[in-house]
């Protein structure tokens, strides 16, 4: 089934202790996008400038990823990013953020997307992910991402939303910072409570937890020794999730946990290169293979 | 097979962000006897002052540890901690320390301890630990672990210490600590090189890293939404682990990642209350049990 992602793409500067790299492809729906074309037809809605390298387009259409959501605004400058990762690898500092053509993004789907079955609501304000989700009114699932800026920002719309998705996923941070509850257990139940069926709590290195009103569980991270930049890990963990879920076009238990374990792995490729050139190197039988030792690292 | 550990016992005063105990008992070796009871016979070394509650032994000896190498100081005082846990149940401060009699203790082991196969150096000075591994010269599996006082006050002896160990058991902070980097995977392997024939790194509420030459590998903690008191977790689950080694007299690669996992178990259970008291009321049959569910979590 194609799956349809709404978020933000993006021109990223990344440095990192022991490189940099300047204005390359990134932003929730490109990581989420290329991710997902593993799985499935991935339906992108977003928004770019006319700085926008053609490429990069060239690049997310050979995965069979539909761009006709793609607005490009004449004269406009894409969304830009620049940050700068700690020696941990896992702390960052935003060092520059312009929204450009972000700032004022409304989506408006093509009619191809509207009758979608799969969506996925990249970060991005609860009040126009709620209007995405009304151009969608067919979708059978609803899975939205958030963070701290609009759980700070604005708590009434997210609630509201929260209480229409299928599915949040959110990292751990934010899910603290949106209970208020250090223990990500209860945490995550207590996310739950405010709506969605289930709740996806990303913990980076440390893995994913979900909760569901009849199941809680975790899984690791695969462990990587390769970490070149960490940017993405998200976004591509939610693209292999629900990449998967429309492939399967199922999201029982049993479905659910195969599509962690995918996110999981998609993401752990993402970060052994920057932007999307590790995944731009791989193929569903790299994904698979990795999944085989995964589940062998998993049984005992 | 039976396991001899050698280690802190200790009197602790525990204050969480809810709850308050005064004086119970606590220390490393306490903790592992404890946890490595439900798998094996133990042989407990270690030293107390003449406050030390008699209950404590009673309740240590039900539980069929051996204490003849618990040395008693006449006139002496037990080791004290008092420490404060953080909000978020992870972080703590130490807010007092006396070594009281551990400061002079000099571990004689008793003849049947001396003839073990099984052997565990708990947290102590590597030079101790090192004079312990001479009284044991036919144990067949020696595992030590460490902290950071060490690595930064007695790092040559601990190195030299880590040639001669079969196995390293030490938390996230104190492998980057211990090796200067911060992805964990490539300090496990880091420590690997130092001497040790496998590492494994806790990392509370989110696991363990095992690493071997032919194996690295991630177990999830068990999610737990009760943490009462996180003490002694680490302990328990070097414990857990060592005790089921124990119990199997092996060390092959199947059964350690097993008994990863069951110290892992023994641990979740540790944290659901203050000192032994939740490990006091559990039974091999719950470890086993929640080993079921710890199995299915894991499976998909």
């Amino acid at each position: 089934m194609p799956l349809v992602v709404v978020g933000s793409v993006a021109l990223d500067s990344v440095e990192t202790p022991t490189q940099k790299r300047d204005r390359i492809l990134g932003g929730s729906a490109a990581y989420f996008s290329y991710a997902a074309s593993f799985f499935t037809s991935v339906r992108l809605a977003g928004v770019v400038g006319e700085d926008f390298p053609p490429e990069h387009v060239a690049l997310l259409k050979s995965r069979n990823i539909d761009t006709a959501g793609l607005q490009v605004v004449e004269g406009g400058k894409t969304f830009y990013w620049k940050g700068k990762y700690l020696p941990n690898m896992n702390d960052r500092e935003t060092l520059e953020l312009q929204l450009n053509v972000l700032a004022d993004f409304q989506p408006d789907l093509p009619e191809s997307y509207r009758r979608c079955k799969f969506l996925f609501l990249a970060n991005g304000s609860p009040k126009l992910q709620m209007q995405v989700m009304e151009q969608c009114r067919g979708a059978s699932l609803v899975v939205a991402d958030t963070m701290d800026f609009y759980i700070k920002n604005e708590p009434a719309e997210l609630r509201a939303l929260l209480k229409k998705v299928d599915g949040l996923v959110l990292n751990d941070s934010e899910a603290k910072l949106l209970t208020g509850i250090d223990n990500l257990v209860q945490a995550g139940h207590a996310i739950r409570a405010l709506g969605p069926r289930f709740v996806v709590i990303k913990k980076g290195e440390h893995g994913a937890m979900f909760f569901s009103e009849f199941e809680t569980y975790v899984l690791p991270a695969f462990p990587t020794e390769k970490v070149v930049d960490p940017t993405g890990a998200g976004d591509s963990f939610a693209g292999g999730m629900m990449g998967y879920l429309a492939e399967k076009n199922s999201f029982d238990p049993k479905t659910l946990k195969e599509a962690l374990a995918y996110g999981t792995l998609v993401a752990s490729f993402t970060v052994e290169d920057f932007s999307l050139d590790r995944l731009a190197q791989i193929t569903r039988e790299d994904l698979d293979q990795r999944m085989e030792e995964y589940k062998r690292m998993l049984s005992f």
